[in-house]
C-alpha cells in the first residue's frame, strides 16, 4: 500500500508494515504511476495537486491533512469512503508561542524600543524606574487580566504560560465553568467581563456566529490601555471599528497575526494604525508532531480504529 | 516612629503599630523635620537625596532599597547600626516577561515583521508555510536548546516559562545539579554546551569573575543559528564581539536589555548591527511586592528578627 507525502516539509513517518512512503511534488498534478496511493498527506498543496488528488486517487482512504482548517480539501470532492482528518493540534505550541511573543510585544514596547534604536535613542520613558501598571497604560502582565476567546487546545496552552509571568487568566467558551485548571466564562457574559480585562486574546475559529465578535461595542467597553491580540482568524475582528480605537486611543494597542482578506492589501489604512502590529499569518504553518499523526492515523486505518480528528 | 517612603512610586505598606509614614521628594535633600526617621525606603533617590539620608538620619535603622542592586547606598555610608536591605526577589517577574518578551521577538522575526509593517508589505517569507527551526534559523522555541546563564530567581522563572513553549531548558550555576527540576550544569562545562545551545540567556551579575563572560569564543562556540539575549548586566557581555558575530553571521541574533556603558552612547556602531534588539534597561524598574516587602521587614525590625535580604 503507498501513501503520497508533500515536498512542502520533511517527513519521515514510521510506517506500518506493509506501507510505502512516495512524496511527490505539492504544488503539481500527482503522476499517474501514484494514482493507486491508498493514503496522502496535504501540507500546502496548490490547487492542481488538490484537484488531482481528489479525481485521480481512485483508491484513497485516508486524506490526511497537516492544517487545523480543512474546507478546501473537503470541498474539493474526493471519493466517498475517503476520510479526511485535520491537522489539529499539530500548531497549538507555535501558535501560542506566537501568541505570548504579540503579547509581551505590546506590553513591553517592543515598536517603540525598536523606532528608539533606529534614531540611536536610549528611551527613558520606556526604561528605567515606571510605575507597574498605570490606568492608563499596560506594561506587565504582572496582575493583568487576561480573557481569551476561544479556549480551546491553543488557549489552554497559552494560559498557564501567562499565568507564569504573573497574569490572572480566564477562558471564554460556550458554557461557564473549568478547564485545564483555568476559570471560563460563558459567551453570554464577555460583555460584563471586558470593562475589567486587561488582555483580550482572540483564538475564535472563523464561522457564522464569530464573524465580527470582536466590533466597535467590544473595543468600547475595553478599558483605554487594554490590549487586543488576534491568532485566531482574521474575519473574526472587525478591522474598521479597531482602526478607529487605536487612533481614538480608547484602547492601548492591538496584534493581529490574521487579517480579512489575507494577505492584506497594500493600500488599506489598516498597516498604518497606531500602537498596532501586524504579522503574516506566522504564528503557526510549522506542524510538530506532523510524523507521529500520520503513523497513528495509518495504524488505526488498518486496524479498523476511528481516526483522530476526522473533519466535520 | 517614622518611616520615609519615596515619591517614585506609589506606595501603602502595612505598617506595624508604632510607625507612621511620611512621603518624601526622593530628587532632594530630606526635610529637617523627618531627620528623626528610623527607616526609610530608597526607590530611585538623586545623589542629593541618598547623601542627605546617609548624613542627616542618625537614628536610622533600616535603609530598605527597592533595587536588586544597592553598591551605591552602602558606598553612600549609612551610620553603623543601619542595616541596608536590597529590592531582592522584587524584580523577577518583571525581568522573567522581559526575558521571554525578547526571546520571542527574535525567534518570531518581529523586527521584520515591523519593518515589512511600514512599507505595507505582506512578507511571505515570514509568515505562511515554514519549517520548524531549520538549521540556518531557529523560528520556535519547539524542541530549542535553551541555556540560562545564571539561574537564580528570574532564571529559575523564565525557565518553566520557555519548557510550557516547548523548550528544553537548562540552567548554569556553581555546581551541578537540580534546581526547581531543572537540570542544573556547572559553570566549567558551559563551553561544552554552547554548540548545541540554541538559545543562550545571560541574566548574570555584574562581578570580576562574569566580565565579559560571553565573549568571542562563547560566541564562536554557538551555532550559527543561536541567539543570545542579555538581561543581566552589560558588563558580562563583549559588545565589540557580539557586533562582530553578528555582521559575520556567525550568530542568529541577540537582544540587549543592559549595555556598557548605560545610556549607550548614541555613536556607538552597537546601534546599528543587525538582528539587534536593544531595549533601554526596561525588563525591571517596576518593584512588585515592595509594600509586603517593607511591612515584614518593620515587623522583623520591631521583633529583632533577621531582616529580609541584607546587602552584602
Amino acid at each position: 500500500m503507498k501513501i503520497l507525502l508533500p515536498d512542502t516539509m520533511p517527513l519521515d513517518p514510521a510506517l506500518p508494515e506493509g506501507w510505502e512512503a512516495v512524496e511527490v511534488d505539492a504544488r503539481a498534478p500527482i503522476p499517474a504511476a501514484h494514482h493507486d496511493a491508498e493514503a496522502i498527506v496535504l501540507w500546502g498543496p496548490s490547487r492542481s495537486h488538490l484537484e488531482s488528488a481528489a479525481r485521480d486517487l481512485t483508491g484513497v482512504r485516508l486524506v490526511q491533512s497537516l492544517s487545523a482548517g480543512v474546507e478546501n480539501i473537503v470541498a474539493a470532492g474526493f471519493r466517498d469512503g475517503a476520510v479526511v482528518t485535520t491537522g489539529a493540534g499539530l500548531h497549538s505550541l507555535t501558535v501560542a508561542e506566537h501568541t505570548v511573543g504579540l503579547v509581551l510585544a505590546l506590553l513591553r514596547s517592543l515598536p517603540a524600543s525598536l523606532a528608539a534604536q533606529s534614531r540611536h535613542e536610549w528611551d527613558r520613558s520606556i526604561g528605567g524606574l515606571q510605575p507597574l501598571n498605570p490606568p492608563e497604560r499596560l506594561n506587565s502582565l504582572v496582575g493583568a487580566e487576561v480573557l481569551i476567546w476561544g479556549f480551546g487546545q491553543i488557549g489552554q496552552t497559552v494560559a498557564p504560560v501567562l499565568a507564569g509571568l504573573g497574569a490572572h487568566v480566564r477562558g471564554v467558551a460556550r458554557s461557564a465553568g473549568e478547564r485545564s485548571g483555568f476559570e471560563v466564562i460563558a459567551e453570554a457574559d464577555v460583555a460584563a467581563a471586558l470593562p475589567a480585562t486587561d488582555v483580550l486574546i482572540d483564538i475564535l475559529p472563523a464561522t457564522g456566529s464569530t464573524a465580527h465578535a470582536i466590533d466597535a461595542a467590544v473595543l468600547d467597553a475595553l478599558p483605554d490601555r487594554a490590549v487586543v491580540v488576534n491568532v485566531g482568524r482574521g474575519a473574526t475582528v472587525d478591522q474598521a471599528a479597531l482602526r478607529e480605537a487605536l487612533v481614538a486611543g480608547t484602547i492601548g494597542g492591538a496584534a493581529l497575526d490574521v487579517t480579512d482578506p489575507e494577505p492584506l492589501p497594500q493600500d488599506d489604512p489598516l498597516w498604518d494604525a497606531p500602537r498596532l502590529i501586524i504579522t503574516p499569518h506566522s504564528a503557526g504553518g510549522k506542524p510538530v508532531g506532523a510524523d507521529d499523526r500520520i503513523a497513528e492515523n495509518l495504524r488505526r486505518l488498518d486496524a479498523g480504529e476511528e481516526l483522530l480528528h476526522p473533519a466535520g
